[in-house]
């Protein structure tokens, strides 16, 4: 079945609000394994939302809208799909009641304009809307279905995961399933030159995709039963995973400043930062972590060698250069001063090499523990954030891989 | 003249990431006074998109593609592009010698796949793309201009805000102008009330938007002549400020970090923080504010009450509570570790109101300097990263507000 999303509302084409119903819907259509192979936005004008839906109708078997369903004269969802079936509007009294209700349990009359939302044609069921006054249609002609349901995510949602989704999933038979696999390390251009053998597989198919924290690769299989889909991505996985090795470091919704997380925690050990050059990104990501404060002790940001000789680095090896031993004092410091067993240090320059004598975007990570010493130097380009955001990541990375080999 | 707007990508299809560039655009091209009439998303899949291409064509004059300019095989924007105005992509020797110097840059020698984005049509120019390797292109053929632009949304930013915005201004003859206006304090539906009576004009508008660090205000006005719209606009941000008076913090691309940095720099004042609660998200937005190092001395970020005492703080003070005492003894503190005049403390409760006593979301903010001495309290809702960004920009508009008074 091949799906195609419309979006219907002036304002969508305003950029006053982003559609956060289509991601939404795209995504749960490829858990149902429906195909989706077009997404469109139109304003409330009956002639070009016409458009939009007469070629979806010739290239799609599914089209689902959002938005237009309201009480106004902008509203205009519903006489649009009723030309394009060529059918005629009435007045369905079951659902008038159902808004005069609405309006009733709230102490008001229904506004006469509302009536305009008790209507149906006769290819057309109501999807019913707790949430609002405005109910769904369910049309099926021709072979084809359209499912218009209201803009408002909170409404939407709700009737697609009440009413809409398992509908649809009785009319899928295969089950779909996804792997993500997260690497840190490596370009996008690299990866994919390593896998170029894999990539051109229709089923299961891979994707990549770049991220501030790594490179992403999906793995999809569509299969008729959820253990020939799970044994496809397994295969596919390990053939991965014996290409790309260590530069893995989790799966799905795993993030770095999780698994680092449950790797302290699984060793009874906690951590302490020491952040110049990220600006305190470090300490931010870790601390968002949930329940991260029962390992992460904390973080000292300083932006200026004289900040970091008052947290109680030596005066004499701050000497306004960065390098591998301040990062590694900083990481001292921090482990030491916030009581933790690791800690690390992040120093850099983003000055102008004419005035550091170093290429701007180069980063000391230090990671310190009684067991563990290690530094490493990297080198950025980019945006300051980019390379904050960066050089943070990687020293997650470097610990992780620390974290697992001890 | 129409525009339209085309995202490429599977990944968009899938609902993995949510499309912040066709809003981001669409916003741009109203404030250009361009129409748009139709925004979609497709696929790399070399067919779909050729036939979304060409739909455009037909029945617009502007098209503006963003992603589908990577270096690898899944990349399809530029050949759909030539194959829809029958030309042929040839290696242009500047762009792949620029591609060549990013990667030297950082060591690396240019990935072989990368070539696919040295390349050009005889219609097409490139667009120069600092942040990446991907050029974007600007293509005029038959009455109509195609403008492709990479999908990484700091790359296409960057690239419309600094080449693409002033080459279509110079194309539309009216002049638009905007202003945004910045509030802190006040909730959207009370802005909205308040400003009821302005809301129904459509030269000059005014829209809110709600964000993070408050609510915006956009005046926007279409005139002749440039002095005209800006007469227009001063006008009407006169009657807002007669309405909203000191809730306004800040207007166009100022915030709240960029302001209180100007006013410290102004009055030789220098800030360093102490945060628990925030967990070092204020003290990455003020390391990230441009030329920051000069006035901010940086931040102490304790999750426990254990660090706190680390740092210094008196541990008869320290008890398990969030308090105004414990905020106050953390902005000072901080002021003195790190040798800045102003010190601000940042203190709260996310535990359960069972646990702490206190209703979860509680926050105290402290303020201190030689002169200032200024506390608040405040509550929030929603989830805990909500909470602790909208802390942190309370903290910054407090202190906007005692520079500005001093």
């Amino acid at each position: 079945m091949r799906a195609e999303i419309i979006s219907i509302g002036t304002e969508l084409l305003l950029g006053e609000i982003v559609d956060t119903n289509t991601p939404f819907l795209a995504n749960q259509l490829s858990l149902l394994g429906i195909d989706l192979y077009f997404t469109s936005a139109v304003g409330d004008n009956a002639q070009r939302l016409s458009g939009v839906l007469r070629q979806a109708w010739q290239r799609s078997e599914l089209l689902i809208t959002t938005g237009g369903l309201g009480p106004t004269q902008d509203d205009i969802t519903r006489d649009a799909i009723a030309g394009l079936v060529g059918e005629k509007i009435e007045v369905n009294e079951e659902l008038k009641q159902h808004i005069i209700n609405f309006f009733a349990r709230r102490g008001i009359e229904m506004p006469q304009s509302n009536i305009r939302q008790a209507t149906l044609i006769p290819s057309a069921t109501a999807i019913p809307n707790p949430q609002g006054t405005a109910p769904g249609w369910w049309v099926e002609k021709d072979g084809r279905i359209i499912i218009a349901m209201p803009g408002p995510p909170g409404e939407m949602q709700f009737m697609w995961q009440n009413e809409v989704f398992s509908r649809l999933q009785q009319r899928t038979g295969a089950t779909f399933l996804s792997r993500m696999i997260k690497t840190f390390g490596l370009t996008e251009a690299k990866v994919d030159e390593l896998l170029a053998h894999l990539m051109p597989s229709s089923n299961p198919t891979l994707a990549t995709y770049a991220k501030l924290d790594g490179i992403y690769l999906r793995i999809a299989a569509k299969a008729a039963r959820p253990e020939e889909a799970q044994e496809m991505i397994s295969r596919r996985e390990a053939d991965v995973m014996a290409i790309l090795g260590d530069v893995i470091w989790g799966v799905d919704d795993e993030t770095q400043e999780g698994i680092v997380g449950r790797l302290l925690v699984a060793k009874g050990l906690s951590l302490a930062v020491a952040e110049s050059f990220t600006g305190g990104f470090l300490t931010h990501t870790l601390a968002n972590a949930p329940e991260s404060e029962s390992y992460f002790k904390g973080g000292l940001i300083a932006t200026s060698d004289e900040v970091k000789v008052a947290l109680g680095l030596d005066p004499q090896l701050v000497t306004g250069k960065a390098s591998a031993e301040v990062a590694t004092a900083m990481a001292i410091l921090a482990r030491r001063k916030l009581g933790a067993s690791i800690g690390i240090g992040i120093e850099g320059e983003s000055r102008a090499e004419s005035v550091s004598g170093m290429v701007p975007g180069t980063v000391f990570i230090a990671i310190d523990s009684e067991q563990i010493k290690l530094h490493t130097v990297q080198s950025y380009s980019g945006r300051l954030y980019q390379m904050r955001r960066r050089a943070a990541y990687y020293a997650l990375f470097d610990l992780m891989k620390l974290l697992r080999s001890i």
